[in-house]
Order: structure tokens, then C-alpha cells, then sequence
């Protein structure tokens, strides 16, 4: 309140004086996160059963429900009604027409919307973990202790293993949660088998954090096996809670460590449950294979096929078989150069290519009742958006779901496919929902949420192309100090990632901005990013022009956005600093060091230092093992580049950080000292890679003072 | 050379636009720790055999021998005639009239000078270490692989234990390093005995360093015992060769954990060999028996006498025996407040005490050829001076040896107590050598070091005392800009340590100060430090002043010297910064947090932040238990006075610090970070306690720039 009245105060002092300029009122960085700058979401987005009803909840257990015709129901549902529900922001699932699902500390529970009455339909002991649950078939996958059990229905818990712990590992997500891999559970559709992974990281060297938190601090070692050295070992084992049997699927060829250490990936059950299909891939990570498995017995049915690559294949989408014909499935691939779906036959033919061109599918979201349509989100109208979109699949025939450019990142539609509920985003719209219908056309918009930056000096955002050296387009985006006068001078903040699996410039709210960097643009600073060559939704040879070379290409392309910077009138060429986390981080150490005099000031922020010492799945994906390629390492290796350290370098590195770990940041500013050149570094003891929370507003306050005490 | 030139250049070109004042040159900080600006040493000072001979090295190996006519014999001591020398800098110890002993990297070698052959005289394989030696009985004990053995003479080496290792110590000081202890090895006078340590730390908590050389990072534990948390366990075993026998002395009472967790202090063998003396401590540190032992049997004796505190007692020196009555011995202890020295009968009976007076023995180093003197170095001149006396037992009467002001720091005597070998060093003198007679008159000067700060502009360096509040003299330094011009204002950095055992204001070369703090000066900074209560040499009210208090007199000592360089008019009272290491960081950190306000920069090093994460010995001796002094811990963690922190703090830490663990400044960052505080933190990755050898340039650079840019 204190600070909300200086901003009146400042805002009649500055329209007496300047006029013109009405001045809102800059943001305090203490309230970057503030709930009020973000814009009001809704959420649980669906229809309910196999109804042409819709539904959505807001904060508060407010449950909407409506249908094209207009909002017709509104429940409140308070914590009472709702047995043990484990917030307030919960999760609800349709299981009919009218009754609703969802979890609670002590099981799945059904709610009756007519009667408004509530039955616990599957028991899970309270305290369990890592819960894989099926709403429809009230069962559940999850451990206690680090031990797999399963529920269902109303029978008691079963627990299917003993040796949890030391070592063995389920319940989570294995190979780092590359490949797509996010869970450790996969319950078959009709919930009666379970596939989980167990992963035995016994063999893998322990990296040791310390907790600082104890009475004396304790070693607390994480398996963290570095790119080159051995990795873990996964099995998959099936439970079938009818037999109550466990078999282990013979995914190993045979007893060697190449074997062992094979990724399993995107496990897939078939829809009878006898089947299930791993994408299994060597360690090189350039040989897939599509096996299909046999549950009862455990062992490999078929190779349906297989898919190769001179530089890796990334098998990242599990397989949706058709609905009403599961004799064909889908099949995400990038062979091609972008993702596209391919029609396949169970037995492994290739029926036909069904989507393709320069644009890709970033995921499938299911299929109309018919089962001739399959929808998808996909880059196809520009690289910057996302569009849900069907295809149909006797022609190939592409039609948009969505209407609005801009980012949809939540779109339900009903059984039929002829209504479709769709939030999105984008550089106009902080965030809207609205009902369509088949042919895309608005029926009515459920929600939309103000941006918050209208009530404070918003800073310009522009996003544009500019060109790489070899002439490639690259999208930036500049945003500009509020009041910006072209005749003046600025200093620029480049942020920067530059790494796979990322897009820094996206057609959403702030265009990919956050309100730190907003901030900054207030405080007087461009803040300047461009997705260079390396990074995510540009298709295979864009993403991939790193493999083996890190720090290179994708550190030229940054530096074309600053050399089309120091070309504009505007820009301070002697003020220029850079930001960056993570391979970001890697970044912003790489540009400092490879353009000596460039960049004034740095922050990084988790960097990546070596390859050797980044994780075995990415890092051997996009650098090889170190024995492969030691060239590759050796000239990516920002150890090397100390004695071009000029100017000021803080480093920041979460003490709890298990992704990046310290070895890292420690042996950089080991190298510093020896070399004698003075470097900054500060440390987030309780973080892990990234500082969340509260403690984040500390961690601009860090980067914002450092840059503008030294740029 | 560069630099040299340069300063050459300086000086011309000075001299010609300023004319009088002659400008020599300013130090470099890349080259604070070079030799050239150390003040040259001469070593090994001693007499040769019963002779009045006596003899010391220069580097490069030359042994200089002279008489009190003159210098009459220099050897080349070139490193092929000397077989195995461990390097070129060599101790050496005569046992004879004409042979020195030294040690080589296999053994134990005597040096015929009249016929320059060299003999071995004992085996001592390679690699052996913690070595203890007796030269003249040609004996030695050592440990290899964690384990002890034991040479004399040509025999073969024996192994006298074989359990070293997980947990079990050997060879080294225990407790560690506190109470005077320094090494794990006693060998009898007679060297056919050995005593040793045996510590066992199994049931002592770990503390998890990690060691970031390895190819992945790997813990790197060291047992730490923190107050009020279990302690290691120690005995003491002998060792008879003769019989070949070994016997644990009896040492503890009973079972109980008291008992067990005893200090067991000043091993001292009687001359007959057949005892050992224990000054035994309670883990309180408020209780002390000095016990005898009978080494064949292992029983406790008798206890002679016992020491009891309201504090503590901190026996922290051997007994000596007379060398011509060996039923008496003198035993140093602070029990009137000052440390002085006591006769005693061996039966335990107080004949007198030996010294008195406002004044304090701080070693004592042996006896006149009669036995009816002893000679000692004390405070009783100054207690800024360092000086040998001898006191005559038979009436107390003592008289001075050496006669220039200033720190005798190695002053040896020949066997009548006739001649005096005296190095001292004082703020007149770098470093001087004398050869005395029996009456402290000067025979001739040996050796004299150049002040390497002539080549220089030197800045003023001042000493005098301070008034605390209570009107207790506090000494105080001061040193002050070159070309100091009291019309204008000068910032202070104010340097500080604080804690027990230390003093930084003494009369030697730069007052105890060192080259960066002159470098400092001459980059226009006052450099100040007071040693206030807490500090050692001043008696045990004004050293033991903290107890149970850490952080409250000594803080107020140290505002009443800011508060006096606030009354001058020179000094810029808006700019005074603080720096100080371990329980100077501790001290810098009091400072500022319980002074807003008052220090506008601070660095503080390796500083304990809650003395319940600080090693039991040291920790419970000045702060108690934290269970039996609560307040006392709550009182002084700078957890506690987090919201004060304004302005800059800039807190350094060896990550390998094994005597203040990191555990202090990562909870005190996080605590910064938890209440939105802006903190500065850096870390050396390889270092312990002590930033040392060539990095500790980085180091001062470190910490000048950032009070170069803060302050």
C-alpha cells in the first residue's frame, strides 16, 4: 500500500511537470512476482462426459459449467463438500455425465453433481508418492518408501516390490527425463496391468551436495553419471493385478554394458494390454529401435522398425494407436527434418507419411469420434504460435481448430469434435479463453484476462527477424526503455539460452518476456534476446546444428543480434551486458570470453563450464562422450578461454543444484585465481538449479545491482 | 625488471615536477608476497656441541661457524656431498664437537666436518611421516600408511600398530592442536621409549568437504566434532624397545563418557624414563590434574596437583625438570592471573612460585650449565617486546639477556650461558642477528636485513594505546598514507582479528603489519587495528574477558578505536570499512551488523557465524556447551542480526576449510537471502582456512577492490 500511494504521488508530480507524459508508475522489483502481475487464469478446461458440456473452475473451487449456448451452472465448491482434497487448487475429472473425479490425501473420490454427494471409489494410503492414477477405472500406481504399489477400486493396496532404496529406484521418471520420459508408472487402459520402470543406479558414481540445514551439515550424494562415464541400468517389469504376476520385459539382447545402458523410452501399451511398445535406443543415441513386447511373457514380439541418424534421434512421443482401428497407430518422427506423423500398421509397415513440410507437430492431442481425424498442436502458421489442428488422415487434409493467432496452450474438444474449448495467449491477449466450433468460429469467450502491465508504464516490445551470417532467419525480440527516445543512447541487457528444447521468443504474453526484464526496460535498459540456431521449434537442422560443437554456432548467431544492435543508433555499443542461466549460463560465459571487449558485464547463472561434467543422456546427445569427441569438448570447454576474462563475471550456482552441479562453477573460478583474474560468484545455498520462490525476487536484485553497478 | 624500470621512470619524472618530495615507488599488488620484499634471514642459529663455538646457515647452504673473535669457517655445504637432503633449505642440529645431524629423505645422516664424510645413522624408510626425531641417540618415530613405527640406529624398522586408519589416527597432534599439543609423538630423553597418541574418532560426526578435482566431484569428509556434540576419544600408549612391549596408560577412571572424551595435555617423560606426566583436562576445561604414570605398568601414579577455574585453565606448556634435580620441576600455569612460572617437588608440593608480577612467561628454554638458573622469553619489558631473561631460582632474581627493544624471536645460548646467538626483529629493525655476552653487552652484529620498504615509499606506521571505555590501555597501529597531509580526509580500513591466542600490534618490522596493508596505505587508505580484550600477551582477565561472550567486550573495544579515529579531524568518517579473517570475520561481521551505519564496507573471511558450528575444544572452552550456555550462543550467532545489514559485505571461504567449516557463511547467505538482503559472497575453491602461496594475491585483490569500489 505505501508503494502503491508513491506511485500517485510521482504520477501528479510528473503530470504537473512534464504534461504529456503521463506516467503510470514504474514496478518495485521486491514485486516481480507478485500474484496481481500475472494474468488471471482458469483452469480444469473440459467437457464433461460424452456431453457437448462444458466446464472450467477458477481459484476459489468455483466450478463452471456450460454449453454453447451459454454458462449455466456455477458450483461452489467449498473444502467441506470435498473429502480431504489436497489443496485449493485441485484437479477434477469427468468420469460420466454427471459425476466428477478427483484426488484426495487418502484416495479418488467421486463427486455426484446431482445429489452433491461424494463416495471414495480406490484407497491410496495417505503420505504415498509419485501417483499415476486412472480416474475412469479408480486404480492407481504410486510408492511408499520408495516401494511400488497399486490400488483399485475398493480392494486393499497390493505392494509389488521390497528392494526399493539403496540403489533401485521406482516411481519416477528414468534416463533424467530426456525423451520425453516424465513418470515412472504406465497403468494399462483398462488399469488392470501395470508397466514401471526400475532403475538400478548402483553402479553409478554418487556426486556429493551438502545439507547445510543439519545440526552439522551432511553429505546428501545424488547418482549423477557424468557424459563418458557409466550410467544407470533400467528394467521394465508389468504387473497384472489379475494373475498377480510380475514379469520382466527382455529388453536386453544380451549381458553387454551397451545393453544395459539402452535408453527405454516412451512406453506405450497397446489397447487389448498385451502388448507394450518401447522405443529402445543404444547409448550413442543414434539407432532406434520400435519393439513391441509381449506382457505375459516378457519377451521382444517384433522390431516393427528402425530409425537412424548421423547425429542422434530423439525419439520424444509415445504412439497413439487409431480408436477404431488398433491394427494402425501414429508415430511422431523427425526423420524428415521436422516432426511429422507417420501411419504405421502394427506389424511395422509404413502406411504413409501423413503430415509434412517446414513447420512441426509439437504433440498429438487425440482423435474425432469417428477416428479419421487426429488433432494436434503444431508450428504450421509460424514458428512463433501454436495451433491445434486435425488432419485427416485419408488425404492428408490439414484444417486450423483454433482461431486467434497467438499460443494455444490448452484446448479441450467434445466426443464429436465439433466444439472446442481453447485458452491461449499472445503478444495482445495476456490470456483468453474462448468456445468455437467446428469451423474455428468464436461462439463466446468464457474468460480473458487483463494485462497487468496496463496499470504501469509498459515498455514497448518489438519481435522481428534478423539474419545470421549464412543468411538464416532469427527471431528476436528488442524490448525498449519506457520513453524511449531514438536520439538518445542506451545500454542493452542481451538474454540469452541458446540451447536445445527452448524458445525464448514466442507470440504469447510479453512475447516470451518476463516482468523482470520489463523491469529492466523501465530502469532504462533494451533487453535484447534472439533465438539463434540451437533452439526449439525450427525443425531438426536448426536445433541439431550444435551436435558436437557446442559454443560455436549458436555464440556466432548471438553475436549477429549484437552486431545488428551496435548497427543501431539508439544502442550504447560500450554498454552491452549479458544474462543468462544454464546453457544460458554457457552462453553468457562463452560470449564474454570468445569476444573479449564486447560485453561489459555478465551473470551466469548455473553455467555449464565443461561437457564432461554435464549429465550422460543430453550431454552425450548433443557433444558425444568425451573419449568420442575430445576435440569437441576440449574447444567447448570455457576453462580454456580464461585468460580473455576481462571486465566483470558473476557466476551464480545453486548450492543444491543437481542438474549443472558446482564442480562446474567451482573449477571455473579455481581457473580464475589462477590465472589471477578476479571474478564474481554467488551462491543460492538451498536452490537446486533454479531459484525459485521467494528467494528469486533476491536473485534479480543480485543480477539487476551487479549490471548496473558495473554497466 | 619491468617493474623496476618503471619505478625508475616514476622517480625521474617526479623529481623534476615536484622536486622535494622524492617519489621511490609504489608496490605493486602482483608482487606483495615477491622475496625481494621480505627481509633477508640467516637459520639454524645454534652453538656447536658444549662448544662456544657457534654456527647458523644463509640460503644456498652455507654454514657459517665463528667464535666470539670472529667468523671463522664457511662451508659450502653443496647438495652432492650431503646425501638425500630433503631440500636446500635444511635443519641441522650439531651432536657433537664436530658432526651435524640432519635428516635426509632415508634416514637420519651425521656430518664429519673435519673430514666432510657423511654417515647414516638411522633407517627411516621413504615416505614415512609426522616424523618425530631424536638426532643425538640417532632415533626416530614416524607413521606410515596411517600406522607407527619406529627406528634407532642401524636396527630395522618396527611397526608398533596396524589399526590405523577408519577412524583410528596415529602421528598426529589431537585435540586439535589446542592446549599446546603439536605433534602425536613423545620420545623418552633417552629415545629407548615412545609415547604416542592414539585418537579414535569413529564416533565423531563427519563433515562432508568435497573435493572438485577429481574427475566427478567427491566427498571428502573429515571428522569434526562440534560444541556440545560427541568428541573423539583418546589414550596414549608406550612403547618400551627394549623389551618391545606396549602399554596404554591407565588414563581414564572409569567407563564413563567424561572420562573418555578427557584432553589429555603436555606428555612430559621424566629423565629417568619411567614416567609420564598428563596434565589432564575435563572436557568443561574448568578442572585440571597434572598425573604421573608408570610407563611399564600403565597406572596412574599419583595426582600432584590440580588446577580448578571459574573459566577455564588452559594448560598449555610441558613441565621442564631441573637438569641437576630431577625431583624438581617448574610448571607454568596463569592461575594469578598471568602466566609465571612455579617450582614444584615431584611428590607434587608447591616449593614457590618462581616469578610474579603484571607480566606474562611465554616460553620457557632451558636452563643455565650450574641449573640454578632458567632462561625464558616474557612480557615483562613490554608487552608489545619479546625478550629472553633468566631468573635465578634461589631468590627469584631476574635479569635480562638480551638487551635490544623490540621481538627476540630465536635466541640461543651456549652451555655456559655465556654467549647469546639473538635474532630479533622491532619497528627499527627488518631483522637483526647479535652475538651477546653473559650480560646482554653486544659482541658483534652477524647479520643485519635492509628494511625492504626503503626502496619504497613507506607510509607511517604509528603505535601507541587507546583508552577502552572502562579506561583499560588498548594498543592501537595506525598507518597512514604516503605523503599524509592532516588537512585533508582520509578513508580507514580497519583490520581486525579479536580472538584469543593472537596479537597483532607488536614491536617488530612494520608493527606486525604486512605488505598489503602498506599497500593499502599507499593507496591513500589509514590502515588501523586495535588489540583489544581477548587478545593474547596481555594477561588472562583481558584474554579470558570474552568467555562465554564472544562478540560483546571485544566489539565494544574495537568501537571505542573507530570512535577515537572518528575525534581526529583527518580521518573521513563517512568512509571507514572493515576487514578481518576466521574470528576476524567473525569480529568484521559483529561490527557491522551490530553497528548500522557505522562501516560502510566489510570482508570478512572464513568467519564463524554461530559458534555452535565451530569445533568443540576451542568452541566450549570461550562459549561453553550450547546446551549449557544458550544465551550465550543466541546472543553471539549473527543469524541473529541479519536485519541490520546495510550497505556492503563481502563474506570469503575456503571451501576445503577444515577449521571453520563452510556450514557458518552458506546459513548465514541463506539467512540474507530469506530476509531480501544484499550480500556479497566469494569462494576459494581449493583452499583451507588460510587463502595461502601465490593465490593470496587474488586474494588481496579481492578484497582492495572491493573496497576500492564500495567505500
Amino acid at each position: 500500500m505505501k508503494r502503491t500511494f508513491r506511485f500517485v504521488f510521482l504520477f501528479v508530480a510528473l503530470a504537473l511537470s512534464i504534461g504529456a507524459f503521463a506516467q503510470k508508475g514504474f514496478i518495485d522489483i521486491k514485486r516481480l512476482q507478485d500474484r496481481e502481475f500475472y494474468p488471471v487464469s482458469i483452469y480444469n478446461l473440459g467437457f464433461v462426459g460424452d456431453s457437448d458440456r462444458y466446464f472450467y473452475t477458477k481459484t476459489g473451487m468455483e466450478l463452471v459449467i456450460g454449453d454453447k449456448k451459454g454458462e449455466k451452472e456455477v458450483l461452489n465448491l467449498k473444502e467441506g463438500e470435498l473429502k480431504n482434497t489436497l489443496s485449493s487448487f485441485f484437479s477434477i475429472r469427468f468420469v460420466s455425465d454427471k459425476e466428477f473425479a478427483y484426488l484426495s490425501k487418502d484416495g479418488i473420490y467421486y463427486y455426484d453433481m446431482d445429489n452433491r454427494t461424494v463416495r471414495k471409489v480406490c484407497d491410496i494410503p495417505e503420505g504415498a508418492e509419485h501417483l499415476e492414477v486412472d480416474y475412469e477405472h479408480a486404480a492407481a500406481a504410486y510408492t511408499i518408501d520408495g516401494n511400488v504399489w497399486y490400488s483399485k477400486g475398493n480392494s486393499a493396496p497390493v505392494q509389488l516390490t521390497r528392494d526399493g532404496g539403496n540403489g533401485i529406484t521406482y516411481g519416477v521418471a528414468v534416463h533424467r527425463n530426456e525423451f520425453g520420459i516424465d513418470r515412472g508408472f504406465f497403468l494399462s487402459d483398462d488399469a488392470t496391468k501395470l508397466a514401471y520402470y526400475r532403475m538400478d543406479e548402483s553402479m553409478v558414481r554418487q556426486y556429493p551436495l551438502v545439507n547445510t540445514e543439519a545440526r552439522e551439515a551432511e553429505a546428501a550424494p545424488i547418482y549423477y553419471p557424468m557424459a563418458g562415464m557409466t550410467s544407470h541400468q533400467v528394467k521394465v517389469m508389468v504387473y497384472d493385478a489379475v494373475s498377480g504376476t510380475t514379469t520382466e520385459l527382455q529388453t536386453r539382447e544380451n549381458e553387454s554394458i551397451e545393453e544395459k545402458e539402452a535408453y527405454l523410452t516412451n512406453i506405450t501399451w497397446n489397447p487389448e494390454s498385451t502388448l507394450i511398445y518401447i522405443q529402445k535406443l543404444n547409448r550413442k543415441q543414434n539407432h532406434m529401435k520400435m519393439n513391441a513386447y509381449d506382457v505375459r511373457s516378457g519377451r521382444l514380439v517384433k522390431t516393427l522398425f528402425e530409425e537412424k541418424a548421423e547425429k542422434y534421434v530423439e525419439p520424444e512421443s509415445p504412439i497413439y494407436f487409431l480408436p477404431e482401428q488398433s491394427d494402425k497407430f501414429i508415430y511422431l518422427s523427425e526423420r524428415d527434418g521436422f516432426n511429422h506423423a507417420y501411419l504405421y500398421s502394427v506389424d511395422g509397415q509404413l502406411i504413409r507419411q501423413l503430415t509434412n513440410g517446414e513447420w512441426m507437430i509439437t504433440s498429438i492431442e487425440g482423435f474425432n469420434a469417428r477416428g479419421d481425424e487426429f488433432y494436434f498442436f503444431a508450428t504450421k502458421d509460424s514458428p512463433l504460435e501454436s495451433n491445434m489442428y486435425s488432419c485427416r488422415m485419408k488425404d492428408g487434409k490439414i484444417r486450423r481448430c483454433t482461431s486467434a493467432k497467438g499460443t494455444h496452450y490448452n484446448v479441450a474438444f467434445n466426443k464429436k469434435g465439433t466444439l472446442f474449448l481453447d485458452a491461449y495467449t499472445s503478444m495482445e491477449e495476456a490470456r483468453r479463453v474462448v468456445l468455437l466450433d467446428g469451423k474455428a468460429r468464436e461462439i463466446r469467450q468464457l474468460h480473458r484476462a487483463e494485462d497487468p502491465w496496463q496499470k504501469l508504464d509498459k515498455p514497448q516490445i518489438d519481435v522481428f527477424t534478423i539474419k545470421a551470417k549464412d543468411g538464416t532467419d532469427l527471431y528476436a525480440r528488442m524490448i525498449k526503455p519506457v520513453g524511449f527516445d531514438s536520439k538518445k543512447k542506451y545500454p542493452v541487457l542481451v538474454y540469452v539460452y541458446g540451447g536445445p528444447h527452448a524458445q525464448l521468443v514466442t507470440d504469447t504474453w510479453l512475447a516470451g518476456a518476463n516482468n523482470f526484464f520489463l523491469f529492466l526496460a523501465q530502469q532504462g535498459y533494451i533487453v535484447w534476446t534472439v533465438d539463434g540456431r540451437g533452439s526449439a521449434n525450427r525443425g531438426y537442422e536448426f536445433e541439431s546444428a550444435i551436435w558436437r560443437n557446442c559454443g560455436s554456432i549458436e555464440v556466432s548467431d548471438q553475436m549477429d543480434g549484437v552486431n545488428y544492435l551496435k548497427s543501431l543508433p539508439y544502442v550504447d555499443s560500450e554498454r552491452i551486458g549479458v544474462d543468462g542461466w544454464s546453457y544460458g549460463g554457457f552462453m553468457t560465459i562463452s560470449l564474454k570470453l570468445k569476444n573479449p571487449g564486447v560485453f561489459k558485464t555478465a551473470t551466469a547463472g548455473g553455467p555449464v563450464i565443461d561437457w564432461k561434467w554435464y549429465e550422460v543422456m543430453y550431454g552425450e546427445r548433443y557433444m558425444s562422450s568425451p573419449k568420442d569427441n575430445p576435440e569437441g569438448y576440449e574447444k567447448s570447454s570455457l576453462l580454456n578461454y580464461v585468460d580473455n576474462l576481462e571486465g566483470k563475471l558473476l557466476i551464480i550456482h545453486g548450492a543444491q543444484d543437481n542438474t549443472v552441479v558446482m564442480q562446474h562453477s567451482l573449477e571455473f573460478i579455481k581457473r580464475c585465481i589462477k590465472k589471477g583474474k578476479q571474478v564474481d560468484y554467488f551462491i543460492y545455498p538451498d536452490h537446486e538449479h533454479n531459484v525459485i520462490g521467494k528467494d528469486r525476487i533476491h536473485l534479480y536484485e543480485k543480477i539487476y545491482e551487479y549490471h548496473k553497478a558495473n554497466l
